[in-house]
């Protein structure tokens, strides 16, 4: 295992390696770029890496499955941090090529609905064909092979290309969140604004299961923050459902909602507690009332009291 | 404080009484009667009784509210047992009387309405008054002032009065819960066959606080056996509960259950875990899948484990 | 039947009759007094009153379990009006009489833990006994059998005494509710601040059945002002429960909650919708979103028009 | 418009076009393939086609995200029909080529992860490159760019290639999902087993939100099969929820639980109602008690019958 190694999503020149670059940390690692997610993760998984950061939801595509699937099976995996962050297109092209020159380009398919609209109204005749990453696009545009590719705009030196356009979004509010993924220990303490990630796995042919699962969190008070159905495989209308919380696992109120989850599904893999990206303590919603850790410390003194019968 | 005492809602003769002679230990105890439920159970909470039996729910008329609302104020009490006994009366005359004869009859006004039927049926012309209890009703017979008294058929000896006719009880399965209430102290090991009762206030003007209630003990899988709805005397539409619960306080389900509550409501009132009267741990329901104290501490120890990063 | 007399719970001096003539309408009416809450609502079934007068719910006591159980069973009534009355008790002696002179006091059963207080502050040696009603016991004091008797200041005049202290009532805000009873007939139109009663059957031994009762009101947003347990007679562990909801019930709201109600519950029984005493339109809680008539009809159209196929 | 012309997700030779052709109908119509599933839909839109076949879900895979997208958002479709059909491999290879002679294969990406394990097994040396559909993996195999394909069988014939190994699929129950979509109309009528497809959009920031909306489902007993979050493209935790549930539009419990969501939820659009694939009626699961037409239009009655005041 190398503790100094980190993978990453790849090519070089990713919006993953943006994002990675944004955590302190990476700056004293090695950072190391894998051709898809499951190889990023099994690097990890293998010890050949000590952490992997790949994307794991898209405010214009949704989750990622794969990383989803990854983190629900196989060896377990914990995810330490989180980044979010925004995502704008360049298009990117050869040095000297004007708007009016480009016929072809191309770019992740999961680019393409982020700038479709922008395509239509700028280079409504340019053929669009899919690269198998964005940075990947950047690659074939230098090798010739398209005239200009979506990117972001960090890729273009590596590719040896200039941005032509920069900021090209046709959502606003397009944001990729990404996670820091290791091998399991123990969480980093709580710090006041934090998430748990869960994947819950439902019974078999149990109407009304699902609205169980929601309702072992909010007895609780513990709030949703996200909740993505997933197929188990076991053929369709099989689901298990991937979950962020707000709180800490070390929360009294999430740690009772984790165990009533435990109790009722056949399956729960906990997937870590971390702080939220982009979030202070300050701006947390307000616990319910009663489900704070005093609460929960003062009612389970008060229950000794009274299995004692003491008042 | 007299150990060896126990007191009961008198006078002698009541079906108060014949419940706590079905008491074993009731047998090596002075009994002493009382002439209203706060006296008798006030004579506890004073120590000049070891313990009290009081009637709390009559499946005619309901929650007897004297003792609910005793039990809910006041210094604390603990219920330890409870007796369930059926309710028929026998109609007591003096020696010598004939059904023909009886103009007057009297009885405790719970009795009336399970015997009117029996009444209009049998003596439609007999003119009804009440008297302060069942057993009063005899001994007014017996001094002459009524011509039939309804009351338990135990009464008759004490009063000198003699059974004319016997089970009388308009309302099929009749039946009177008594409980043996004494000063707190740690409840009684768990039977597989248990309950807890409990006492519990609402927050104010808060619509959907009695559904919040109920789900604490729902998504525990706890089953409630009573809920009666009690006035906390600070205006009309300010309740609180008085609840019996399926289990003991030391099952993993009920205690979680109860610390909910206690996180949830202003106040919480603990009033004992008990064996419920005439039910054999193998009568006791099913308990629904993942609630059993087995189950509670699998959950527990993954939490602990998942808390360490240990899968 | 007589269309100008209405009956109360009697006898003449009680708060019953006190709480009658606040009805404007009483005052061109026959007022008969009756023995009984029984009586009172027989003779409307009986046709002999146009409509009756009793009491329901007291806020130190709790409800008026004969009045609820009466309304509940039999031939059906319905409920027009409310009257909410506060509670104060006057101390009514014969002329002359000083407080020293008082060694014997009474009153209605349910005064007696009103004046409790009272009692041991300033007549801590008088003799309690209690009476039929606050005005029977005004009665016995005119005949001299007792020297004093808690009522209705009210009732002095009519049986010759006079108040000797006024305003005694140990809880603050005590009040008694009573309900203006007729035969069924169409409700009167909503005024903004209405309430509707319906007394509901739980299905045998179905633990959670109250919760899924509860959740035909609340996915509604029908907010519930009192629940009340009431036994069916049909042995312990059988309730059915007396329920006052917000609103009214040609209020689209109510309306689907009571039908959702009458479709799981094995009896549904409606009480009426009246206006609720002492409160006006503008101070009713606000009702949650979606919930107004408007909405349904709005989402009723929606579904028409889905049917069709129409957007 | 042509009522002749169906389109669907090509090209040529796709699962998709296997699943259209299982469809009575299909035989008398012209079926178009088309690039994408925008594309086949769109065609409906403008009105070039009857209808369209496209894959909604896999049992591996999930939701197919552009389906379900395009669905909820643009001019409004509609559902009338869907197919399921189980999703098997055939190694497709140009004649004479043997199981040594494979150094590249090709596919669908979708496909990958359902023939992986067979891939290490029989071909652990080969490269694996993604081509845009398994079609035109089969397409790319004749052009001599690959040494083999994944596809369905029946894709040989059309590519002049011949099936190595068939029945080739790594989950057992793998099966895709596909739907018959048109412009807007009136649903077929019940067949007694349907399915409800919806998009319901959930309030900004309101935790609880996604329990209430399946609580409008669970209190009239409507179960659920298909829950899928989506992202609305508001930045990332607004999300909106495709909902397949149990029954047809107009019965009761449906449309109710519809007009409950159409209250809360900002947004609501129903997809249609339509016979579910491969259920007959007799395998429908048993409705709950009360949730029955009978039982909805009994209560209704009842209400009419309360409102008026006759019993």
């Amino acid at each position: 295992m190398s503790a100094t190694r980190y993978t990453y999503l790849g090519p070089e020149g990713t919006f993953t390696e943006a994002a990675l670059r944004t955590l302190p940390e990476a700056a004293a690692r090695e950072l190391v770029p894998m051709v898809s997610v499951p190889a990023t993760l099994d690097a990890v998984r293998n010890g050949e890496a000590a952490a992997a950061l790949v994307p794991i939801e898209n405010s214009v595509e949704g989750g990622v499955t794969t990383t989803v699937d990854e983190l629900a099976k196989g060896e377990p995996l914990m995810i330490y941090r989180e980044v979010v962050l925004p995502i704008a297109f360049a298009l990117l092209v050869r040095p000297g090529t004007a708007l009016t020159d480009i016929k072809t380009v191309t770019g992740h398919p999961v680019a393409q609905p982020q700038v479709r609209n922008w395509l239509s109204a700028h280079l409504p005749d340019a053929l669009w064909e899919s690269a198998a990453s964005n940075a990947d696009g950047a690659r074939l545009v230098q090798e010739g092979r398209f005239d200009a590719a979506f990117a972001g705009e960090f890729a273009a030196a590596t590719y040896g290309l200039v941005p032509l356009v920069s900021e090209i979004h046709d959502a606003a509010n397009a944001e990729t969140r990404f996670v820091l993924v290791g091998r399991p220990a123990r969480p980093a303490a709580p710090t006041g604004a934090d998430k748990t990630s869960v994947v819950i796995w439902l019974g078999d042919d149990h109407p009304g299961a699902l609205l169980e699962l929601l309702q072992e969190f909010a007895v609780r008070g513990v709030n949703l923050m996200r909740i993505e159905s997933r197929p188990t495989g076991r053929g369709i209308g099989n689901y298990c459902f991937s979950v962020d919380a707000e709180g800490h696992i070390t929360d009294r109120r999430v740690g009772e909602a984790l165990m009533g989850l435990k109790r009722i599904c056949p399956q729960v893999r906990f997937l870590g507690s971390y702080p939220r990206a982009g979030v202070a303590p300050a701006d947390v919603r307000t616990l319910r009332p009663g489900t704070s850790d005093e609460a929960f410390m003062a009612a389970a003194d008060w229950l000794a009291r009274s299995q004692d019968g003491r008042f």
